[in-house]
């Protein structure tokens, strides 16, 4: 008998959140899943870890082929938890989300949906990250119940994800108006901020505006209704700067 | 006169940190300085923002050229309140640090240090994050003074650094020891976690291991007496895995 993969779900929006749920369930039909989630909503917290302090983990289900674990620290934290303390070996692949609302753009670097698999990636896992353009906690997911579980297969079936995490964001239509899948890059964008005060206290908020019009990027492909996959990198180096720092070396001349 | 130039300072060890006092020594010397920095400890909390929640800030001093805030939310947090709120215009360079601690190879993803300062380049103010090997809260920078000052100088009037963020970092040994400066790629490493556990409570704590040994890494210059100098980027797509996502293609195929 072929023997089962292990799947690891992880997300931010928290362990009761219910795109997590509805990947549970897609994941359940596929083979054995390890779910370690954050117990409060951890969206906006990136690639960051809890450094001195205690995390807590308690364990929520216990099946055969299921585990469920709330845990008190950071999405990446779930993840080194996971891989270090409860899983006995390496999973077939780690899937963060599915979260509600957007990560594309210059959203990768604030998402902890997104670091959550980057982490997975770090450690020898291959790694997806999935976010759903709404913010709602109303999503209705359904109509990528088959669609979702056939990416699954397919990524757990072709080894081709390795040292790279996938970042796919789903746009805000149902599946069956959706036009394919753009294997895209990063688009250049950024968040508008609206800082709200009261005296000395603030709420940031704000909006995303595109700063790229190219065809090529995650933003072009979530407005024309694909499905967008963007490759992502551990290494954050300007190789084009290297290239020209030519012009550095007087700066840096300093004794 | 010459208009003086204003310097942001952030940083993640919070806002009484020795490394943060001693920058803003040397600032002072060169134009007007506003400190936004956290009023706690913020380490490992990579590129996190609140959302949702109120920050709080307070103003601890306040003279002709110089402002100091604490701020109860993340490095990042610090560098949007910083710019939005408190200054009426963008300032001529941002520096987070002096970090107690390393933040090279892949600490890069982990170093709230490095992130506040990507905050200020998406801001689009000329951004650095220096950070000094010693985890000691007892560094004694004193040797790195003229060199810094002079460092800080160059890049203010250098205008080289737009879309890039420099991380930094000063190995462990006095300015008269230093072979100078190394502009370098992040290096392959990873972290070996050792994961304390008592029942289901866990500490996280490490070592670095190099996966490099390339003389053009912050690893290798480090290791060599060299401050290294990484580029940093905002864009974190994997351009080559793209060029060879023809692979891809039958996985992606999906309806």
């Amino acid at each position: 008998m072929k023997k089962k993969h292990t799947i690891l779900l992880v997300n931010d929006d928290g362990i009761f959140s219910p795109g997590l749920r509805f990947l549970i369930k897609i994941c359940k039909k596929i083979g054995k899943v390890l779910v370690v989630a954050p117990e409060q909503n951890q969206s906006g917290m990136s690639h960051a870890i809890t450094v001195d302090k205690e995390i807590k983990i308690n364990k929520l289900e216990s099946s055969k082929d299921y585990e469920e674990y709330s845990c008190s620290g950071t999405p990446v934290d779930c993840v080194k938890i996971a891989t270090k303390k409860i899983l006995k070996k390496k999973p077939d692949l780690c899937i963060s989300g599915i979260n509600h609302g957007a990560n594309y753009s210059i959203s990768t670097l604030y998402s902890a949906t997104l670091h959550a698999a980057v982490e997975g990636t770090i450690e020898g896992i291959p790694s997806i990250a999935i976010s759903h353009l709404d913010y709602s906690s109303k999503i209705d997911f359904s109509s990528y119940d088959n669609f979702l579980e056939n990416l699954i297969r397919k990524i757990l079936s072709s080894h081709l994800i390795k040292g790279v995490t996938l970042n796919i964001n789903i746009p805000s239509i149902t599946c069956k108006d959706l036009r394919g899948i753009k294997v895209c890059r990063q688009g250049k964008g950024k968040w508008i901020e609206k800082i709200n005060s009261k005296k000395n206290k603030f709420i940031i908020t704000g909006h995303f505006e595109s700063q790229d019009k190219s065809k090529d990027t995650d933003i072009w492909a979530l407005d024309n209704s694909f499905v967008s996959v963007v490759p992502i990198q551990i290494d954050m180096t300007d190789y084009d700067y290297i290239d020209n720092y030519n012009d550095l070396d007087d700066v840096f001349q300093i004794r």
